[in-house]
């Protein structure tokens, strides 16, 4: 490995996952700078990152509740050993085997799951009771992606009393997740965002008016994290993406920060074939990847390259470095045991991606 | 991890990479029946398998040389430390670093790289006189995926020569990699396998006509294993897929014995959604999954999840376990660090994957 603390960036051995710190910092610092005097919190989410380095600098920022989420079991296990003891499974956890290794994490860390079915809230409590611990417990609200969480305030109320009543189980409070396509304006990412906010509150409010007390309303992302602050009743925001971002948000203020940084090792005409393919970076149904800096088009992806189309009239030789940038962070962190973070071109550490390859 | 030796695959947490070894084996020894009596033997290529243990499996059977293929060096590194000394990197390595480190490992193995530039071949021999080692060279015949090896055989004459001139540089032969899409009906296969076996043997010959000796004719994979038998010039196969195979070969005499175990999470109507997504296998647009054993159509695929449409009357229950089949072996290796070998439905071992991740 070459890629050592002091090299400069044209002396790299690629491809390698880059993460520009000055980036990075300035990103959190925007959030943090946001949330600083407000009732509103972050708690990062960490399906996105996969690194608890990485968590900590969101977390150290400033404008943070300290949490963190992650989207499965092995992640939590993983902040756990990262030394987060406040964790959010902001999912479903439902095979008896993952309630088990959940019901472990709960002996050392403040441990909150999604839920969304009554059969499933019976079933962590019978664990819980086992145990001996006790789970925190967020009814998940649908609100645009009928993936998980339940599809009415009624649904919302019922599951809540039902928690309450439970042995082993803490109700907290409430949850949602969602997404928006495009590149909105400004109007229509406040409007579809508050929408989806709402949705979210309804039940929070319903539960209330059942005589329950909620504690969390855990909800938005990076395009709300805004547009959140408008709402009291909101105590904490999932945000995952604004940290390293990707090409999916060029309308929100946060810069790319994580990239793969890569090697022409081919030129035909306007195309150019570089040492970075599917192994590398998420592949091109769900990341269509860019090169930076030009008008680029992606021809074709291998495992170990990929071929794009220069459209402007910028001339390459082989051996020229470019940077590859994503439009799925997740998907992208995901291909990679380390990153490298550099700053002003010289690398300044390389860190293991701790939550990689979490399968179960 | 409850995925331990004995475990009946009914019991063992998902999603988890599984190898049917009783598959496996019947696979390693059809080709090792074919090619015991034959001029012609089995180089492993390990781009799919990723693992040493499994390209032992391969050697072990018989008809093999005893080498194995690796598409990059730091693959190259990893069957080395897999206990391999004669490996070919079956691609070009073009960058100083790459060669630096391929020139290491000549110290301890038998080292082989493809060539198809002379600017290539000077560096390379650059670098072996530096280092002191000797590199074996292939001329890269280019039969018709136009992405590495010289277009004609006047080239490979050109460069043959140059090579044989070279301090540090060992010209062994010529080699080529090809590929047959969608479902060839069985004269269509033999048709097109010849064609491109032929184009790599006429630079083989004119190589000859030049008064140089070739010792290595390194062609053909799984789709032409059985059709390089007609060829007394061919000395090696360069066999992947074979061993553990992918959808893309049912006109082959193989099985599929590499799978994702799954668990369905949810069901809708027709549509079950299991706990595999992209981070448990190559993503759509190179591999698209299908559940074993029905009718299945891909609907949606997340990260940790995706959603497969079935068209037989099959009824399913949430918690059933269900094979996901993939189209591209490689890509679906990639994503997982071991796997569990199986026989008979019960956990027989679990393999690190020591090739997984390599980028370099």
């Amino acid at each position: 490995m070459i890629n050592k603390i002091g090299t400069h960036l044209k002396d790299i051995e690629t491809p390698e996952l880059i993460i520009d710190l000055d980036i990075l910092e300035s990103n959190v610092n925007t959030v943090s700078k946001a949330y600083k005097d407000s009732h509103l919190k972050m708690r990062a989410h960490t399906k996105n990152l996969k690194s608890p380095y990485l968590a900590r600098k969101q977390v150290e920022a400033g404008g943070s509740n300290g949490g963190v989420c992650t989207a499965k079991v092995s992640e939590a296990e993983v902040m756990l050993e990262g030394g987060f003891d406040n964790i959010l499974i902001a999912n479903q956890v439902v095979s008896d085997d993952k309630i088990e290794r959940l019901c472990s994490l709960a002996k050392f860390a403040d441990m909150k799951v999604g839920i969304d079915n009554i059969d499933n809230l019976n079933n962590l409590s019978k664990f819980a009771i086992k145990h001996n611990v006790v789970l925190g417990v967020l009814v998940e609200i649908n609100t645009s992606m009928f993936r998980c969480g339940v599809r009415s305030s009624e649904h919302a109320v019922e599951l809540a009393k039902h928690a309450v009543e439970l042995e082993g189980i803490d109700f907290k409070g409430v949850m949602s997740h969602q997404s928006i396509k495009g590149l909105p304006t400004e109007d229509e990412r406040w409007k579809v965002g508050e929408g989806y906010l709402e949705i979210c509150l309804e039940s929070k409010r319903a539960i209330e008016e059942a005589g329950i007390d909620v504690e969390i309303v855990s909800t938005g992302e990076t395009f709300t994290f805004d547009i959140a602050l408008k709402y009291p009743e909101i105590t904490e925001i999932q945000g995952g993406t604004y940290a390293l971002m990707d090409l999916n948000y060029p309308y929100m203020p946060f810069d790319i920060a994580v990239k793969v940084f890569s090697t022409i090792i081919d030129i035909e005409d306007d195309k150019i074939t570089i040492d970075a393919g599917n192994k590398c970076i998420a592949a091109p149904n769900n990341a269509t990847p860019l090169i930076e800096g030009v008008k680029s088009e992606l021809v074709e992806m291998g495992l170990d390259y990929s071929i794009h189309k220069i459209s402007d009239n910028k001339k390459y030789n082989i051996g020229d470095k470019v940077y590859l940038l994503t439009t799925h962070e997740d998907g992208l962190i995901n291909r990679w045991d380390k990153f490298v973070g550099i700053r002003k071109e010289i690398v300044e550490g390389s860190w293991d991606i701790l939550g990689r390859g979490c399968h179960h």
